[in-house]
């Protein structure tokens, strides 16, 4: 049986298998192939589309989505051998264990903490949810964001084809918040499996990403024949680019520390994505995973422009996601 | 592509439509007429009939509806070219557009926010979600009601027969809250639009309602034959009445600055509905929209009377909602 | 038309009926036996497994679950005849026959406040929509918990066989917080209908049952050939036991007066069901409704034997509740 809790446990031939199978489910949307099957979705963090995509795409199979917020069930343990006499009243063996008897999959939604990153960088609830439920787990956005990964490259190859040998730009932008690197983290691990020649922006190295996932995309840059760059310098980053996309997070040598970042934060807001910087690529297409502060992480101008993939790459999460059921309640070609 | 953002935007002979399409669907109430159709509910409100008749209803006609509640999913802002560094996180654009992509057709809760009703009354997010959307909008409750008002034209003709001539009150009533405006435009509206001599009874011209919905109602009532009168005098209003409607809301002259109109309010506690007053109608049929403050708005006498039509219009919102759904999701006849 | 507010009002005869029912949907869960139908699950406390097992065990025969939080619709009043000028939007009255127009079916969790066990005792809430509704009420657990009995029983009866004259052991442990009686009162009330000879283990008088369950299931025990016996020694109750069934509550001399009971209570944490325990029974089964604090209220040695049956219980709420909702659907056998 075999788990989604992140792409770095499959293949680039694997992946590209689910994307598609979205495909083929973009073009027919509607069958009864998982018939009889049931997703429960667990959200301890808002979502709309992942919630949305997720509960309409198991309808369009013929499936089920029971949908659970953490807020109508009880607080989670996680540790094993934990005295429970504080405010968790069940723990993660149980929740995972019995719904693992009423459901085929389990997917789950569990955003850090933000309080301290040696801790959280382990993925503590979705990974005890995989070591005691007897169902598959998908991750819809823990520390990484793998489905979002699936509905970017989708995006990628409908816009540009084959993607080794292009140009990847991540590039950090400024938020209010200190932001999850989830989606960061994710960019990086598909794009460098995809052959992209991969560059990070960051405004400075406390902004890079941990190192857990800069040596995975190393690897999977060095697998694939592609690169992995990272630089600080907007122009350098922008130049030639094919693809940009965009995210915010919080520097981690100031995890838990946030208020000591927020001003250093706040003295990049020229990170943001505008028309300026797009004119220095290659008319490069333009992503984000959403939801997306305008003017603030992307101008209008960018966002709106007919090189924005945003809306196409949530679409595609329905249809990504729809492929990744399947497989996993059926387990074929495992 | 049409919206069913509110009744003005509707004939008379497009209603009465929906309305007798609904009696169909009361006499037979199951099919797969809209088999792979999904409806998105998106609550930023409470709500036990909508959600209910809404959800249970899509499944009665073989569609699937995914209900989004505000508090999970991101705060929105409706504003073109906002520069978004406050509270909101995700654009209306993008939520239309991205559920658009989902489903077929999105239906919207959405209360004013009782602060400003010179912006409010322009109902800012449902007609920015129906700008951006690909798919028809239902209003579910913003600052009208419209699934309400085609509930209670179809218990006031299952009841009353033709309406054209039929005298209809709208009667203000006490609430310890100042309450949204919506349900009492829509009355209005629809009565108006149905050929009833409409009378609005509220204790002084501060209880007036918005001049936008006075004059569209003035327009219908010329239109059919009917006729809008206000009174402020209790026995004027209710005799000779064939239908009385009874909701409260807080003063319009007021909005934003309701302290200092509690005291006011709190002086109207007679014109809750009574059997006395009743005794004075044309043995009038009484509805409300619920929920509804027995006691307060009106006595348990009135509301548990053989007269009493507060149940049937409840489960009219069914009937309607899955003619309305069945309308819009094909497109046919619009 | 039959309601399932407790198993008081059900012979044993027709609970095994439902047991049995169940096991043939657990080796057959999948038909369209209430294919149109609908049921509302109003929950107005947390739930995982009652949601779950609920929501996804009525789609496996082809109905529906709509299920509605206390937070996204009205509050309630439940007297009759009040002047509702208080928090409560909506009565009780209009809830529950609305509710009823919609769906086949009306499930409401509603735990007691834990304020007034005079009042609460009543359980005002499930018997004013018992009172109102017009199809059946389930009982997902208010101030008794008959779903989980029958999940328990069916559990104990797949693992004991005949339970008449077998030993019943319920046993208070300690938890941080004062719990309800619920699944206590239950517990006594399907173990001696089951001609289990039971004891309760309480540390002090102060922690016994309500009188009422203690006379009906003193009733029970006359009536089927069992025994009902109270102690506050743990060897004594442990001896020979055939089936431990573990679960904490606040005592109720002291109920809405929580904290003068707080050091009382944590002055017996050492009634938490352990491996030293259940070697004085007669290799005894162990179980708990769920969720269950670990090393508080049983150790992790007890929770992960072989000899217990929390998984077990929790997957069989899915097959009671499917077979219980067929019954009450379409009203068979009643």
């Amino acid at each position: 049986m075999r788990h989604f809790l992140s792409t770095e446990d499959w293949t680039r031939g694997e992946l590209q298998a689910l994307i598609d199978q979205a495909r083929v489910y973009r073009d027919a949307p509607f069958s009864n192939v998982l018939q009889n099957k049931s997703i429960a979705l667990v959200f301890f963090n808002r979502s709309l589309r992942t919630r949305a995509s997720f509960d309409i795409g198991a309808k369009q199979l013929g499936a089920h989505a029971l949908v659970l917020d953490a807020a109508g069930t009880w607080p989670i343990e996680v540790l094993d051998g934990a005295v429970m006499d504080g405010d968790a009243e069940e723990h993660v063996k149980e929740a995972a264990k019995v719904l693992s008897r009423y459901a085929d999959i389990i997917a789950i939604r569990a955003f850090p903490k933000f309080e301290n990153w040696a801790l959280e960088k382990q993925d503590p609830l979705i990974t005890a949810f995989a070591k005691y439920a007897d169902v598959p787990i998908i991750n819809m956005e823990t520390i990484v964001h793998p489905c979002q990964e699936l509905a970017m490259m989708m995006a990628a190859q409908d816009n540009l084809g084959a993607t080794d040998g292009k140009k990847f730009l991540l590039t950090w932008t400024y938020h209010p918040k200190p932001l999850n690197t989830a989606v960061a983290n994710s960019a990086l691990l598909v794009a460098s499996k995809f052959g992209f020649d991969v560059t990070l922006l960051c405004p400075t190295p406390d902004y890079g990403l941990d190192d857990h996932y800069m040596s995975a995309a190393t690897e999977n840059a060095a697998a694939q024949g592609g690169s992995l760059d990272v630089t600080h310098d907007i122009d350098t980053a922008y130049a030639g680019a094919d693809f940009v996309y965009a995210k915010s997070w919080g520097a981690l040598p100031f995890y838990g520390n946030w208020k000591a970042e927020k001003p250093i934060r706040d003295s990049y807001k020229h990170f943001i994505v505008d028309e300026d910087k797009m004119a220095e690529t290659n008319d490069a297409w333009f992503s984000h995973c959403l939801p997306m502060r305008r003017n603030i992480k992307a101008t209008d101008g960018v966002a709106d422009s007919p090189r924005s993939l945003i809306i196409d790459e949530a679409e595609n999460r329905l249809h990504v996601q729809k492929a990744l059921m399947t497989h996993l309640a059926l387990q074929v070609g495992a």
